[in-house]
């Protein structure tokens, strides 16, 4: 009798047997974990057809710490909160939402911002290639953004955060858009975004990567630099990575990236050497595995996934993703 | 096959871009916040039919800071959280629920709780015109309440919240009754309130109010009056509003206000003026905007909107409200 | 249009008016409280079917204090939140969790683990017999439990919880297993369970019960056993319970516990009574009311109810009880 078809429930639970080491003599921890393939979460969204092409949408997701039950980040709906009009023009959304950077990262990253880059027992705190890499955040409060609809294989997405400090437009704001094209096998994105702190101090993020889907396997590349306005980063990365389908059901995941950090002179790079597989039991149901590996120079600590500068963090999964 | 008739989900995602300055050289902050129309929320509810015109009932109702994907107050389900019975004899409901005066406010004032008097980036803080004049709560927790069925337009609701502190019935205590009058265009209510803080003092509060719908526009008068029983606060005020629907899809509504400090001899008079419109887009989803602008004498801060007695506050609110 | 058949939406709302009092010139305290007869919630669960009797399962389920709409222990879904597979094999699930002492004490108590045993606008907290018998956990996070399907009347679960401390194993991690037997009107079971704290010193409880229903009645025993590695605790318990069909709208409950602290050598009981009833409306809304009283002797004070050690505690509590 009572309608609900203005809103649809979805979600991910995603667990892994975890054994992590943060390197330089930590040990190696032992943990079961949430959201290493993809965040563990649960949503609410819908649509609604205002007439002529326009349509009311809104998103309220939860991102669930499963191995808890806490709310990821401490927040109720800390995924996303957003509400919007979408039309012939376009999408316009606000509320907290994805960075631009974040479309790029996960049409860029072989391992779907999952997998590669936590440490052991943290939640769905993994980022996967470019959370080692990037320093830019992936979701935005109080923001407003503009994503384009595809214009023969082009798109675009701005988006303006506000600071809310009185009298201050500058303290606390983000700004962002990012480009993409995208035809048959090939994809090719970039990303600018800046975002100040309280003191108007910008972290500058800018993000270039391309795929190839040669068939037998999909290439990408990614290149990342972070500066800020007051010097207290100044780092750049690359990724190389491939995913090879060996089976209709198993995927094959692999990635190599150097994050170099510019402020010190030599002995200044850290290297990601990642891979992993899945095997699909059905559409929204695959097992998995990964193990990946940062070892860092004596002068950075590349993601922070080690415990100090100059040590090497291992990180291995095994575990169960479950879309619903 | 999984039935799911007995949850009905539903909820608001609201959200503004707001300039608003707390005077006193404060400096305008611009932001976006959730909840200006009305609160943003998911809630799930249901009826079971218990036979003989008995029903079970029940809300939980999650408030939602859109803007961050907070929890409004910090809690999951801090809008409404109860269980009830109802039949012939009315409906009494037991938990988290909304006070007498909620009721009242929300059929006198024609921001029907919202727009008008919240602070920029404060996000579901607004209280329409009766968050500015009345120092009395929406929701209470720990609470018993009796609401009467329409009795030939008369209705009455009366509450009581449990103190819960051991050996003392009168320590945090709250109870409330009101009553009111609904026949064609007229609307006349009242209420009556005390809610007792950790040493059993009182806040009294005693409103008044009526509405008459001339078709060309609706009418609304309101009085307020709050008095502690340690005599901290002594207030009463006053609002007159008019809601003007300009087309079958346009409203305009606008309200004046003034709030009297009788602790202070003279110069203690805050006034809030609020004008505001809505724009249908469909029976769920409109467009708003509105403006308000609290000026405090010396000896009085209207509901706390400004920086300080004696300043002057404005918020301007340009928002999309979206029920589903 | 959307389809949502693969998540279900259940839940609890129940909520009872209180007089409880913990002793020693304590006080009584008249309160609201949420979850006496079973914890108030909203859950979310899916089953989806991977061929040749294979089954991915989740369940997501928030516990709510639905006196104030806080979360239960301050997790959003801090009930349960896991992820398994089901099959031939059995289920095994992975997340936050009920340990095996759990269905052991579902299945033994009377009032099934409600009513009895919290302290007034507590909320959640009661535990039915075992929660004044037993110091062992009901959840456990970051844990793999396998449960086995049913053997002729006989089945088993065993759970593993890590600790999650790098380069100890041993550290904050949880074992347990409990073994039970069902066969018409019969059923026994048992529970080993160790629960290691940060320095690896073991709280131990073992549990053994078993219920009988003689048609007219069905009487319920249970012992409980618990100690510390480190000599903190040592407490064994027993229970002696009965639940009457009255009619087949109404159940009389009662039982008779004893606990007693072997770590003092006299005037080391406490002894608790109990007795409800539930009169059902429909088979998802009842309503209840229950007494429980304990009586600590001087060197000890039985589940914390009563304010100190030598003191007397009672509660009572009518309330309505509401699944969905």
């Amino acid at each position: 009798a009572q309608a609900q078809s203005s809103v649809t429930i979805y979600g991910i639970a995603d667990m892994a047997v975890q054994a992590g080491n943060r390197g330089a003599g930590s040990g190696t921890k032992y943990a079961l974990d949430s959201g290493e393939q993809g965040g563990s979460r649960l949503g609410f969204k819908g649509t609604e057809d205002l007439g002529s092409g326009l349509k009311a949408i809104f998103a309220l997701e939860a991102g669930i710490y499963m191995d808890s039950g806490a709310s990821q980040g401490g927040l109720t709906f800390g995924r996303q909160s957003w509400v919007g009009l979408q039309g012939d023009f376009g999408t316009v959304k606000m509320g907290r939402q994805y960075t631009p950077q974040f479309y790029f990262f996960d049409a860029v990253d072989p391992f779907d911002l999952g997998f590669t880059s936590g440490v052991a027992g943290g939640s769905t705190s993994t980022g996967g290639v470019f959370g080692f890499l990037s320093a830019s955040s992936w979701r935005v409060n109080n923001s407003v953004s503009y994503q384009s609809n595809d214009m023969s294989g082009f798109s675009t997405m701005a988006l303006y955060g506000f600071g809310e400090v009185a009298g201050n437009t500058s303290a606390n704001r983000s700004v962002g858009i990012n480009g993409q094209y995208a035809a048959g096998p090939l994809y090719v994105g970039a990303v600018y975004y800046k975002q100040n702190d309280a003191a108007s101090n910008g972290l500058k993020s800018v993000l270039l990567g391309a795929t190839y889907d040669f068939g037998v396997a999909k290439g990408a590349f990614g290149y990342s630099k972070d500066t800020t306005d007051n010097n207290t980063l100044d780092q750049k990365g690359y990724m190389l990575g491939v995913t090879v389908p060996v089976t209709a059901a198993d995927n094959i995941l692999a990635t190599a990236a150097r994050l170099q950090n510019n402020l010190a002179s030599g002995a200044n790079n850290s290297t990601q050497l990642a891979v992993g597989f899945t095997h699909s039991l059905s559409k929204r149901t695959n097992l998995y595995g990964s193990y990946s590996r940062v070892r860092n120079d004596a002068n950075i600590n590349g993601g922070g996934l080690a415990v100090a500068n100059g040590a090497t963090a291992s990180l291995a999964n095994v575990g169960i993703h479950h879309a619903f």
